[in-house]
């Protein structure tokens, strides 16, 4: 790095905001999972939007290239540096004010360092309920959570990252800063630039701040495990839900049993929720902000699923800690892929009325292709979202992985563009799926992706690399 | 107009799809309001997406200017031609498939000249529920619906026409077609391209199909009318329904008294719904999947607002005939407004907390520019959107008139930037609002928005001379 660059990074972030020995800087340059590892050549923690806008400023003019990192929890590699050594990391984690909340309107406004828990648990201060949930909730920020569109559990209720979010502030490849910190339900005055930066991973400019939706807090929730047959008959029992609860049903998780196996093979005091065996198994979730009926409703909807053999076997939670440990089960699935195993990951979307027929071919051509495959099927039901993943044993070499990633996500992405779906549900695509967007995004639509990159990014300094 | 240009045009549409007789292209050359009128070289209606595409790219190598039009129901003339003749208007019209309607995925594909009121009849007819609704619901299209991003009265617990968009089918201004008709809660797979085209007002592009999200369908209602001394104790009401009822609150639509006294002189067969008098009126409505204690809830919310002095009177409806009543009242007020004087419209949002304050200021300001000034307040306060009318004499001239409106919004729209509010929450920008929104965007945003215009459209054919 040139002295010069440095000295003018110093200047606009001070001590306190530059981090340059090898030892230090090291945690920025690895993901959590290990996965991807690169080099910076300075990692700059800016305490605010001024000092943000002066460190852009200046590698604007120097053709700097600029990493992104909020809370370091990516699963998609999409803010570590790549290995050159010429990459600034910017990292938001001093930004950590909540700016306002506002319980009246209903919003709340954090600056991107806020940690995903602080913001959820600002808004139960004023009792209020932020909705965005996901397992790394402790140390993910919020900007990073904006700059991801991330999904998570509470999807099928209240959206994705984006539609919780009603204003940004960013600051521009150049230094500029939008003020676009809104806090309006409705604002028709142009171009939604607002949605052009949330999901777009750091390439278009820096989020820097965020006027987020507040919601009516439930008080009461009812939980339920069930067995089925099929992903189909869950589908089914899914619409009927709907139908009967409507915005009150906030969850509807589903598990294989060969998934439902290795958590409780791999996750300490894990019990089978079911005495039987089904094939597949779902945990669903009402919440309201009326504790009236709720229990009754869930059990007449799955009364009736019973009835009508969409279901074989329920349980329905009599206390708060066996929802904990429905809960325990479901989110133990990660834990316990990374101890039995090496898992092809694959973060996949579709029509839910496309899910059924895909899980079967999907898995039919993974045995033809690979005989023995362990394929650990599971997801968000209700927003079509699967984390449809192949296990290889823990001795796996590193190339076999890459040889095994390549063939088994070329089967798995072929069938999912067949259907409609999507090859990046809600973790990214960062540098780990980078190769694949380009192979099934239409040429069309990289064409206008690329234009809208060079006319906010001209000098392609904005998380190179990524995405895009 | 080129004879060879024409001879293409028809090539590319046939007979069927082109209008040419001044007569009949006259009603595609005035808004519905009569407020612009223009001139357009010819009327074209593709009859698909590939006409569509072939028009444009006719339009494209000719430079050719396009206007796109839907049921051409808007309030802004962003669907007018304007004045020079050379603007080819493309009517949607024609387009109207309904393509695949998937209950299981709670999904409707339509084209864009598709009716709302046919969207909402065909999702009804699997059970399931679109919930957009306007005035004009039984004349706009989907389409038009699309590129304004309309509102309408069901925002505050749906959201606008964005939110009920899962994905897009365009055809560019280069007559390529842009294949984005997900039906997907999930997908993280680039820059959000969808929302770019909402709202832009056929700047960017023609919406040709979209996928609509379904809910599920209510079936039980509750809905009242309640007085009160002040705007303030409305915004508290809201808040607490909000927190007790959640998403069942549906409705939350305010009028002054000067609105009602307006409507029930003007409106036929409309009486008071309270017997007292109060400065403002609310309509509220909670909707659910289940009947069972919603009344109670609406009325239990009520009756502690009574307790608490917020509102002072309140009438819950007992009948299907008196909750249409209350409706036809709050939907009697465009029709009053028409009948009793020359209005100057103010589509305004603000963050609820703020609206009091607002009117407080706004009025004052009014009435020192302009005493004796006739304010005609409403709107969906529950979604912070007032429709903060002037109402002027009938036989007000032309010049007065644009004199009055020019010095009205000055004094309103500074009021509303200084409150963090939009000058245009639903109605569109168009011609009516655009040198507005260019003195009150910022520079940057606007620098944004305009690379984004020439990175998409740099021929710029794209509806000139609206919104940007």
């Amino acid at each position: 790095m040139h002295p010069r660059l440095l000295e003018r990074l110093h200047a606009a972030v001070g001590d306190a905001g530059l981090v340059l020995d090898d030892e230090a800087r090291a945690p920025y340059e690895t993901d959590w999972l290990r996965k991807f590892t690169g080099r910076s050549s300075v990692v700059v923690r800016p305490a605010d939007t001024a000092q943000t806008a002066e460190v852009m400023r200046i590698c604007h003019e120097t053709h700097t290239p600029v990493v992104t990192q909020g809370g370091n929890t990516g699963m998609s590699g999409g803010a570590t540096p790549d290995g050159s050594g010429a990459q600034v990391v910017l990292s938001t984690v001093r930004m950590k004010a909540i700016r306002s909340v506002d319980p009246l309107n209903n919003t709340l406004t954090a600056e991107a360092g806020v940690l995903l828990a602080h913001i959820q648990a600002a808004a139960q201060a004023v009792d209020r309920f932020f909705p965005l949930s996901l397992g790394s909730e402790g140390s993910c920020t919020i900007g990073g959570n904006l700059a991801t569109n991330a999904g998570g559990i509470a999807v099928l209720r209240y959206g994705n990252a984006r539609e919780l979010a009603l204003g940004l502030e960013v600051v521009l490849p150049d230094g500029r800063v939008w003020h676009g910190l809104r806090a309006l339900r409705k604002d028709n005055t142009g171009y939604d630039l607002r949605d052009l930066f949330i999901g777009s991973e750091g390439t278009l400019g820096i989020i820097t701040a965020a006027v987020l939706k507040l919601h009516a807090r439930p008080v009461a929730r009812a939980t339920a495990w069930v067995g089925a047959a099929s992903i189909d008959a869950l589908v089914r029992l899914l619409a009927q839900l709907r139908a009967a609860c409507g915005e009150r049903l906030v969850a509807f998780e589903m598990l294989s049993a060969e998934s439902l196996e290795l958590i409780l093979a791999h996750v300490a005091d894990s019990r089978a929720p079911l005495a039987s065996a089904h094939a597949f198994h779902a945990l669903i979730e009402l919440a309201d902000t009326q504790a009236q009926g709720l229990a009754e409703l869930l059990e007449g909807g799955l009364g009736e699923a019973l009835e009508q053999s969409l279901v074989d076997d329920v349980a329905v939670s009599v206390s708060g800690a066996q929802t904990q440990a429905f809960w325990k089960i479901r989110e133990g699935i990660s834990q316990a892929q990374m101890r039995a195993g090496k898992a092809v990951k694959h973060d996949i979307a579709l029509p839910i009325s496309a899910l059924a027929a895909f899980v079967h071919r999907a898995d039919a051509a993974l045995r033809e292709a690979m005989p023995g495959v362990r394929i650990i099927d599971f997801g968000h039901l209700g927003d079509g979202n699967l984390h449809y993943n192949v296990l290889m044993p823990l001795d796996t070499a590193p190339e076999a992985m890459a040889t095994a990633t390549a063939r088994l996500n070329r089967i798995v992405h072929d069938l999912v563009a067949e259907a409609g779906g999507s090859i990046s549900a809600e973790h990214g695509v960062g540098q780990l799926r980078r190769d694949e967007l380009r192979h099934y995004k239409s040429e069309v639509e990289f064409d206008l992706m690329m234009r809208i990159k060079q006319s906010l990014d001209p000098n392609q300094i904005m998380n190179p690399g990524k995405l895009i």
